[in-house]
């Protein structure tokens, strides 16, 4: 940590600062200009430095953090990447892993069918929400552990298994009594109760990003599961929300090769809630395995206009499939498969 | 609901767009121009029109809805405002009244010395945290029920009631049993589950709007409160997220007479949170109360330098108490009290 | 300036750095710590240190700026209120001055009515645009020069002042003919030709915010201007882009405050445009005053449905009139008058 | 376009409604729901429909615009693809072009040089700076005409054509005597004076997005140049304004293909300013070509740590050869060439 006094600090404001550092269990090393100094607090102490508290002092112009506080997500003291076994493959290995299905769990013979198409067109798992959560209390909620049920009768037709969203935390148990990976929705991604309890679960978590949160903001929330020694974590970058809303979100495309470089999580890209608009799905989700995403998250309905959620952003199976061989394509020029 | 059709949409998708409507148990209504037809839903019916499915249709532009989703927020169908009594008071009377308290509950003695000196300036009510929602899983996440009972203790010297967060829904019915109004924080504003338990609660709930929700997002989050026969609920603006990074957050001051508009609900203001920087908090909240907030949430700590959270934005007892005067003219430069 | 190397940055990278900030006149200041090496670059010289260029060098994590770059905007250098002659008073001094008119001249009887009812309601100045930025190419784009002898003939009834948008960088000495203060609108804040014409001119000019500009991108635009010894700037906000799309833009409430905190310069609220709805008009206004503007700024309209540009947003010469008699009591609530 | 009434609003509100219409020339067309009626302007008229007017008019909730305000940029009435001619290729045709170069021009030898290193690597045209639009008014502001003959020797050893960009109307002409290409910045997409300066030129344009413009928006800048019977106009997107900081700015891979979606002007992807990180251009210049992206506009520099500008977002001669060969297989993978 650095702290800038502000120009023409008084020598006892200098003084307190030093003195606070050394309380704190570090060293204060002095940069002096003719105009302002510069602390360096070095050394290590068990005292977590509080960046807030030296702001607030006076005589300081700014504090900047120099480490990252992200230790255990952090490519830093970890270099290697993480892998999520998933299917037969790996999350975060070469191959691009495509996960698919509709946006709800919509009924037993439903989830059936649309779990046989998207295996056939080449997805490695199932997506299908038996708990929704919806912008309105009058919208369609899920069917919850009935949804969760029918998911399992899907997996046993047709081997894929089962990626679905947890938002209770009181939940996780149970739902992890069927679910494969745990999904923890962009709305969810600072609910750290919920973040907690998937951390102590130890199940496979797929994380996305809230829709104002920055990468930073993404990688601590990873942390918190991380810190409970759950190390099977994938990271999702769904798009954020900005000015622009001829699209339902703005897709970051720069977080796919950032999160790649800061983190040895695997990275996966949902361009359905990214970009909202079935006709740019296909276009969104090659440029992000394009950009180095390890795998794709994709809504697929057999009859987007009767879905109960997210119709307007989902692919037919035929749409689907075209996509994944396209998507195959563009693996294999940098090197993949998919 | 308007269904607007595409220039030279074929008679056979305006045909099925009818049919659809109709099978809703809705009348349709058209208006064809000489390049294109536009279709109004008229009439009522149990079957929720879901906008998006029409949008997924061949041959449809785009929907425009008409009414809006937050029946119950809404002041079309409610036009008196709703007061929520607090400490003798009533939040969205003609009063302004002051909560405030430190960021976080840091131990007995500390909320005590709080909660008499943000009295003696004028507080109606005692905010203080005892679960902490922090973005680093390593930073101080409160004293948890240990923290409630201080503040107990706190309002038994005061006679401040108390406003906390309650952070997980299972902790909804403890946290009930200490505090006067259950905070719901930004992060949490779409924590589905959390509102359903506070809006079963029946408690008096303080809801923060997110930092990337809109004003419409907010009224729909109160929805689900109001919708558990909920009617305390108090709406606070708190700054959203913007491109803007010399303060914390924008703080949106547009909302405020915004709010007032749409909802009968009290509309609170957050300045501490909206901007961050301690030496900005008092023009925000002469501004809040200048266009029309009827309430105001204000972080104070004894010494900021040594709060446990959010020290830079938390004013001095001195500077609260000047705040506060000031607010007084303010109040009543616009025909009300403080 | 100072550079913050890599964990375990080699000892070359760390002298390369050291031989360039010697070889750009500046001495380096070594700060090692066990992990991590930082260097502070202190003394002066020609050569402007280029930040980006020290972030391209190998080894470097990050460089933190520590001076604010707009020496001449800045309070640091100059610490008095700057103050702008305006109808016999000062922009910038205790009373809060207030510019009104229609969005465009529409005509020169329509300027004329326009001017007697915002100087009958109190105005201080004359605010219509002869040269329109309209987004659309087939919109109205003003009546030009015309446009200005009409506003000349508005100020000779009534003695009102006159600022007018000026966006041809070779109309400036034509504007500046007709107009008492040159405005230069959000969209040409950073078309540097028309601020180094204006610059030149030495009129006085009232600034706008750009829609995604920060704060320090607005102080940078000033100094442009002030770079060329004309030091009669005022600043104004006049709303950002946000998600938020209930309102026109999202007035910043915060950047009043932190803008006159950091600049000399007289601070202007354009409520008009910054929240771009008439009936919230008046509490945004309201609010800009609480929090310290110097200023105001309003589109008022004799008849805002049928005026040409902004209708949406204009006051009736009546809701402004009354506007005025609130903003007055405000202004005195805060100890100035207006 | 549609007006939909306030809920009850008076029979007088609405014959206000319809005789504006038809006082406009058009024709009301009428549907009355049970709480709300809804009006249809339908027909054609030479006087252009304000839709600000009618929102302004009692009893009015909104109104819909239903046709597109870009009628020359649209699809609609021009289905086929526009196709620039660059250097033998044409942009917008099947081969994915490359223009590439520094930022700013730096010297004859030094243009020559970057020059020479592009066309090796695979580059159709020449970028570089003689007019360089700078945050501050202390930074390198190009090297003007002088830069501008520079550019010209170095076409004239590499036969590449010559990008650049113009800030000034009155410098239209004089550009155009030396560049191939106009290019218009982010800074001044919505400088309507040079846009129109650009639109008479008959000269080809690039038109950049700026950093808070909508997808719309950019399409009505670019209908300013075409209203002049200029239809070389390429679009690109560089970029917006966001929350997130970690990158200079957020590439808005979403546009590119709702883009070519809505206009059939060629598309053009600017990575260097879309992540303003060098390490990041290659993987979202992949993205983009994935998504359909018509060229690319790339930063290069033969020694970046020495630019005069944007240094830490342009890639070394080496690295930009390495990306060209990616892109070519990108461009292969979704049938085309580069």
């Amino acid at each position: 940590m650095i702290v800038i006094m502000k120009f023409h600090a008084s020598s006892k404001q200098i003084a307190d600062i030093i003195s606070r550092i050394e309380s704190d269990g570090y060293k204060a090393h002095l940069s002096e200009g003719e105009e302002r100094t510069i602390i360096g607090v070095v050394g290590e102490s068990p005292t977590p430095l509080k960046q807030e508290n030296y702001e607030t002092m006076d005589g300081v112009e700014k504090v900047v953090r120099v480490s990252v506080p992200y230790k255990l997500a952090s490519r830093q003291f970890h270099p290697h990447d993480t892998l999520v076994p998933l299917n037969g493959s790996q999350m975060g290995g070469n191959k691009v892993l495509v996960i698919a299905g509709p946006c709800s769990v919509e009924g037993r013979n439903e989830i059936i069918e649309a779990a046989c198409a998207v295996k056939e067109a080449g997805a490695t798992a199932l997506r299908g929400g038996a708990f929704k959560p919806r912008t309105s209390p009058y919208s369609f909620q899920g069917f919850g552990e009935k949804g969760l049920q029918w998911l399992v009768e899907a997996r046993e037709v047709t081997g894929l298994p089962i990626v679905t969203e947890v938002m209770d935390p009181a939940l996780v148990p149970m739902v992890c009594q069927y679910a494969d990976v745990l999904q923890i929705g962009a709305r969810n991604m600072q609910n750290f109760t919920l973040l907690n309890a998937a951390g102590e679960s130890q199940h496979p978590v797929l994380l996305k990003r809230g829709m104002s949160s920055t990468v930073e903001d993404l990688l601590m929330a990873a942390e918190y599961i991380l810190a409970h020694g759950n190390t099977r974590v994938m990271l999702c970058e769904r798009g954020i929300r900005t000015f622009e809303k001829f699209t339902r979100n703005t897709f970051d495309i720069n977080a796919i090769p950032v999160l790649k470089h800061l983190t040895h999580l695997p990275v996966i890209a949902d361009p359905s809630h990214g970009v909202g608009l079935s006709e740019y799905v296909e276009p969104v989700a090659l440029a992000a395995v394009a950009a180095g995403a390890d795998g794709l998250i994709i809504e697929v309905h057999v009859n987007p206009a009767e879905a109960m959620s997210d119709g307007r952003q989902s692919l037919t199976p035929e749409r689907f499939a075209s996509m994944v061989r396209q998507v195959r394509l563009i693996a294999e020029a940098i090197g993949r498969t998919a």
